[in-house]
């Protein structure tokens, strides 16, 4: 963990010289003047995943057409994708597979553990929303219970044993991370079942699934992973259980034979049957190729940098003497930090402005993301100082940036 | 409809001079000595796609980032993409919504008749297999009952009333066209409900489904409408219904106030309700540029265009005997003719060889696929004649084509 004790960009600026991570900024197109402190919301552009499109574009739709599924392997792009994210995340190669949205693979996965046997599905209230709305949906349709339960109870807040929490390894307001192998742990001893949302995770927290006895995980293309806008997700069930599953989305292309057009639905070996339907080639190929920037890297150093870059941005705007819900300097976050301001709407707006990319989640929450490939060190000490000018100096308070607009 | 006694090349080369479409041929990007026969599986490069591809690269993902979601409107390209299919399929303004694929789509639709009270959901034995498969999984985890009912009998086959019935409105194989407005009487009288799967027909049959009664529709964005690989599908729901319909998939797109973040699923008014995750942004983008190229279309062109192309070619192809299992000369017929040989994975390799690109579907059924926007009759006399020199000569009978790939 680098020295935070940073008093001056000089000191930034050092810190960044010796950043293991330094070279991965090149790998980004961002534009002149901007600081994009919203990595955990949509990645910015890699440069290998516009080459990437390019040539999806040029050389696979245009010129070789149907044979393309074939002659660039766009039928196995899937589990090629997931093999990828698999090694992020420490699951075993065949583990992982891309497809649909995050929303479309939790229904996937929480509605096969309600088919085997599971009587209540449950998410803690406050957790991402989607997930609690899809469990929603599930339980409505197939007749099992629902839960919100307590913020931060885990398992051993589920009404009744057997039941599958689904919860978020960091969570989407605070950054706080989940000890995963804890929460196994007691999910182990009381007969539930975890399914984890890695949205916030992946790409930045070396999660360690299979290590740690997670089985079962959905996450996100299009944040730390750089996929894309809207860029596909995936699905994570270890090799153990996944013979065991039945996914109700149950499309052609995670049947065993798809192109024997036959009657009668038999699903593809492991975690091949949790694909649907047929797969949006374009935004895979950008999440893809943004994938490989992750190839070689040390695991650790990307939370690591997370953090220090957090813990520096929350030192130098300490004198604002701001709440801040997410863990504060020294102890463990994810990649973000979010602060309250009850002018936080303009002050986000302001600091755009200037260039400075944060996001508001209303009603006075501001999000800042220190993706670790992406900044450096002297960025966040730049923003960070804009913050306190911003906020100090009153600049926000003009027409210009506390009126709204649709989505911030 | 042309007069199809075509005798001669010029022949085809004056029904091209007098064709309505014919300027949209430049429209798309087409390789050199290609005459793609398979639009009806994967539509050709529109120039527009490109330019709206780069033009998201470019300004909305690299330069806007997470402010495209406001200034490139993202956050309505799926009901903006809907809009533009609703025109094409007969449809009010504000009743299609682009999203997920078709697979999913349809599992959404089924199962909200399924939760309104449906207690069957059929499909006809020899339909495109995913729509069975989906069915299937429903049928599992919501305990409605599932029946594969006779080819061609239609509603009046449901073993009890009230079922619900998926039936593609243009037949993958045969390209025969469903007498829509005569299905929705029947399934009205029967108290039946009729999902239509669009997949084979939408860019090509003037489907005029509001006129004809039809409530319920899925399809597919990659054939016809050229959306790019794995375009994302859309789901039609009319107006009228979508209020009383609940789906599972209740993502938080599809909530009514997606950025309040709260606890608590409520779903968006009409079909935004349909939405689940967040979308392939970079794929729907593609969708929605290549459909513009059917702004100011007469749809009835479409149809007329393809049979007429299909006619030529049946006419030209009727040396060889083969078994046509499409609707035959002067028939109504969408957008592909389908004939068996016995060596017809061969034959479309030689084919393929020589530039002209169809599809072959086991054991023994060649497809030509006519996409009306695409397609010349002169391309389409040439691809005949070659079909006929190569079953002719034998040219097909070498190691190079007989060898089976994965994929065709």
């Amino acid at each position: 963990m680098p020295d935070i004790t940073v008093t001056s960009r000089p000191d930034a600026e050092a810190l960044d010289r010796d950043d293991p991570l330094r070279a991965k900024r090149d790998a980004f197109d961002i534009p002149g003047g901007v600081v994009y402190l919203d990595g955990n919301s949509l990645g910015p552009l890699p440069k290998v995943a516009r080459e990437a499109l390019h040539h999806a574009i040029e050389t696979e739709w245009r010129t070789d057409l149907i044979k393309s599924w074939n002659t660039a392997d766009w039928i196995n792009l899937p589990t090629r994708t997931g093999d990828r994210i698999a090694s992020l995340i420490g699951a075993p190669a065949g583990s992982v597979i891309c497809a649909d949205s995050v929303s479309v693979n939790l229904f996937k996965l929480a509605a096969s553990l309600v088919t085997r046997g599971a009587g209540l599905v449950a998410v803690e209230h406050g957790d991402f929303p989607t997930d609690g709305y899809i469990l929603e949906g599930l339980a409505r349709l197939s007749g099992a219970g629902f839960s919100l339960i307590e913020p931060g109870a885990g398992v051993a807040g589920l009404p009744e044993p057997g039941g599958v929490l689904v919860r978020s390894a960091v969570h989407y307001k605070t950054a706080e991370i989940v000890d995963i192998k804890a929460e196994e742990a007691e999910a182990a001893r009381l007969g539930a079942t975890i399914i984890w949302d890695l949205s916030h995770a992946v790409g930045l927290v070396d999660t360690k699934l299979e290590e740690c006895g997670a089985r079962y995980a959905v996450g996100c293309g299009y944040k730390y992973l750089n996929g894309g806008p809207g860029a596909p997700g995936f699905v994570y069930v270890h090799p153990s259980v996944a013979g065991d599953l039945a996914q109700p989305l149950s499309g052609w292309m995670g049947h065993a034979s798809p192109f024997a057009f036959t009657d009668g639905y038999r699903p593809a070996d492991g975690i091949k049957r949790f694909a649907a339907g047929t797969p949006p080639i374009l935004s895979m190929t950008a999440l893809h190729a943004s994938l490989g920037l992750y190839e070689g890297l040390d695991l650790s150093a990307l939370e690591t940098k997370a953090r220090a870059l957090g813990d520096l941005f929350l030192s130098r705007v300490a004198p604002l003497k701001l709440d801040c819900v997410s863990p504060g300097i020294g102890a463990r976050r994810a990649g973000h930090v979010s602060v309250r301001h009850e002018d936080g709407y303009a002050i986000v707006q302001a600091l755009i402005a200037r260039g400075i990319i944060g996001d508001f989640r209303a009603p006075d929450l501001m999000r800042f993301g220190f993706s670790p490939l992406v900044l450096s060190y002297a960025e966040v000490f730049d923003a960070a100082d804009a913050l306190v000018d911003v906020v100090e100096s009153g600049a926000f308070k003009t027409p210009e940036f506390t009126r709204r607009g649709a989505v911030t």
